[in-house]
């Protein structure tokens, strides 16, 4: 049987995997796919580099784009990352007819579309399960298992960096400054933490997992994005001590009406009784709510070498399939066209802390202030007292607007010395 | 566009959630797939009897065979259980190039080989999605996201009665027979429980998961079964004392040198810490561990009408699409066709209570018999003092025949009063 030929763009932690694995499972892949697959080029920025792996100096080229047009090229594997050269690449490659399986969550979030019309004229596939939360089999599951339900909501821990430093802050108490070092020490966070602590990445997967899940099209930008970096030890003891732990959240919540969604990430407290809560140090896991299959749970290792490749060679068996069998996989899917609605339309819930003056008068006043914007109190707690008061207020469900106008109007009340935290709460209800 | 027609086998619990989706859902389902579905027909055994969907009458029929070999039918959903009539339905439906959608467990795993047969046969499709764990996207992950790594474990709680009737006695100390029937005055066990308490149901299940990880042909008459009907509420809280909950679970482990591989469903303590230890009520999920991406878990609804169907439709619009686009979707893969290895070449763990009496020299003769079978203590416990003392071990790991023969020989020493309980010990290595 005549080899599938792939080209693949990037030789750094996930490329060395991926040779290694082709050339370890040589056997199984082809007796899985029906014919073997040989690799016929790896696109490096420097050639003389030392590589974790043994690649035929032959096979190493620094021009990307003459590999990715070769007429003998079947497959591309994307894993440089980034924005451009990777688009221009890859779209070269897909309008040449080539299939391409892809590990970036980045471009596929700004400019997915552009990607999928490529794959649609040269008639090639477009598959990216490395994309999002790493080995976790997740977005072949949502674009094809729940093919035939409606999802009602994903709450996703999708970055393994935010999950170990929150994880550390709550089981030691650290302070976020202590807890991002020693992810750093470990290799968990980067020298430059922003794309991971700011949320950037994780935003950049809630906009993929929201397009799949809604049918439409969904842009990183279209995400609302706060990220870990104000959260301090006292608001991790404080939510541990009602049985809440904060998480960084990527959410997709449908409207009550189903017409429009909103896509989401910020930190969270959610109760530790949640299948979410459990999730420690760097692993990922997503927890979805269809109408009829109701709550399912997804768990893994998001990120790492070995676990990124093996979701791209299960792209890379499912593409190399279908060009055997003269198919495409799922094309992109958008009839559905739903809106992202704004931030302030989310429906959710706050808990906040108040340092108050105890004297009579004061909950009436606070109580009033969160009447007044249509906010309903679940419970209220104080705490100490004298010059030391604190209110802690969990809210009922109500829109963002409501709930951020509401937290306007108590930094401007007289008797409110401080509002010591916000913190939205999720996984609930 | 022309539209694809289904004829349904079943109109139960889960084929009238599959006539409800299909009705409610039917602009989406069209739009997913690129051409609406039509309901052909659906086969139940009286026609007269209430129905909890509205069926136009002239849709049933008592004619399966009939209905099954329409020429205008696309797509035959099984919903019967069984094996036959079942099995002759299904070959007939595929034989006669239709593509079939099944959630017939028994079946896949007596004679799964006939039905792959009869879909290669007639060119069409053999998905079965909602056979094991229900509305947990499982084996589509196993044959499609994993088809480039090597599974090395599967540890599953795949039968939600079960898991059920354990978190009872785990959680309230109920009886065995208490938790039993709770769970059938709940609706969670039937009448005659016999083939989720005795692991028939979880034996099927394995054979299926076994099959699909180690790319080999494997029946439930392989798989070594044990049920929970001998625990004690003892059991239950002794585990719970060091740590460790009951579960049944269903496995499925490789060998270490890869060449075969065990198949088993029994109960075993697993630690509280594993991720299957959480997994509460009737709800199911499945740990998996593999080469490259590590440990993963999926978990969710194993039962029940609306999750099955959600399983089911997502099969439908898959089968649906191939239709569309002329070709098939993974075939039976058992290229590797490894042996299964029996019961006592399997490596595991054990936890055994001993009542003896307690006097000098009772402990090195039980260390001596656990010696002389090449079984290596871990710990060693004495609870109590003078006539009613305890030993409570934990062994390293060993192959269950060394186990079982150090199980037999303890009952045969004289200075053992008796083998209080024995359990295996999994998930913490």
């Amino acid at each position: 049987m005549k080899p599938l030929k792939v080209a693949l763009l990037g030789c750094g932690v996930v490329g060395t995997q991926v040779i290694r694995l082709m050339h370890e499972q040589a056997g199984d892949l082809a007796a899985r796919i029906g014919a073997p697959l040989e690799l016929a080029g790896v696109a490096v920025r420097r050639l003389g580099r030392k590589r974790d792996v043994e690649v035929g100096p032959e096979l190493l080229t620094t021009d990307a784009e003459a590999l990715v047009t070769r007429d003998d090229v079947d497959i591309v594997i994307e894993v440089i990352g980034g924005i451009e050269p990777a688009r221009s690449l890859i779209v070269a490659a897909l309008s040449g007819g080539k299939s391409v399986v892809t590990a970036n969550k980045a471009l596929l979030a700004e400019d997915g579309a552009s990607l999928y019309e490529a794959a649609r004229q040269g008639n090639g596939d477009l598959y990216f399960e490395a994309s999002v939360a790493g080995a976790i089999p997740l977005l072949r599951p949502l674009r094809e298992s729940l093919a035939g339900d409606h999802v009602k909501r994903v709450l996703g821990i999708v970055n393994g960096t935010t999950n170990y430093i929150l994880d550390k802050m709550d089981t030691t108490g650290a302070s976020f400054t202590d807890a991002l070092e020693e992810a750093q020490t470990l290799g968990y966070a980067e020298a430059d933490p922003t794309a991971d602590v700011e949320g950037f990445d994780a935003a950049a997967k809630a906009a993929i997992l929201a397009g799949l899940a809604y049918h439409s099209r969904v842009t990183a930008a279209e995400v609302h994005r706060e990220g870990i970096t104000e959260i301090t030890a006292t608001d991790v003891a404080s939510a541990k001590d009602m049985g809440y732990v904060i998480k960084l959240l990527a959410i997709c919540a449908r409207s009550d009406d189903g017409r429009s969604f909103g896509v989401r990430v910020h930190p969270a407290m959610i109760p530790r009784s949640h299948p979410l809560a459990g999730v420690r140090e760097a692993y990922n896991a997503v927890f979805v709510e269809a109408e009829s299959a109701g709550q399912l749970m997804f768990y893994g290792k998001g990120a790492g070498g070995a676990p990124t490749a093996s979701a791209v060679l299960g792209d890379l068996v499912a593409v190399a399939r279908n060009r055997l069998a003269g198919t495409r996989g799922p094309d992109e899917s958008t009839y559905a066209d739903l809106a992202v609605h704004p931030m302030g339309e989310t429906v959710t819930r706050c808990h906040v802390a108040l340092d108050v003056a105890d004297k009579p008068g004061v909950l009436a006043r606070v109580a009033e202030l969160f009447a007044k914007h249509d906010v309903s109190i679940q419970t209220v707690r104080q705490e100490g007292h004298g010059d030391d008061a604190q209110l802690v207020i969990v809210t009922h469900r109500a829109t963002d607007a409501a709930l951020s106008a509401t937290m306007e109007g108590l930094r401007e009340l007289d008797i409110v010395r401080a509002v010591a935290s916000v913190m939205r709460v999720e996984g609930d209800d």
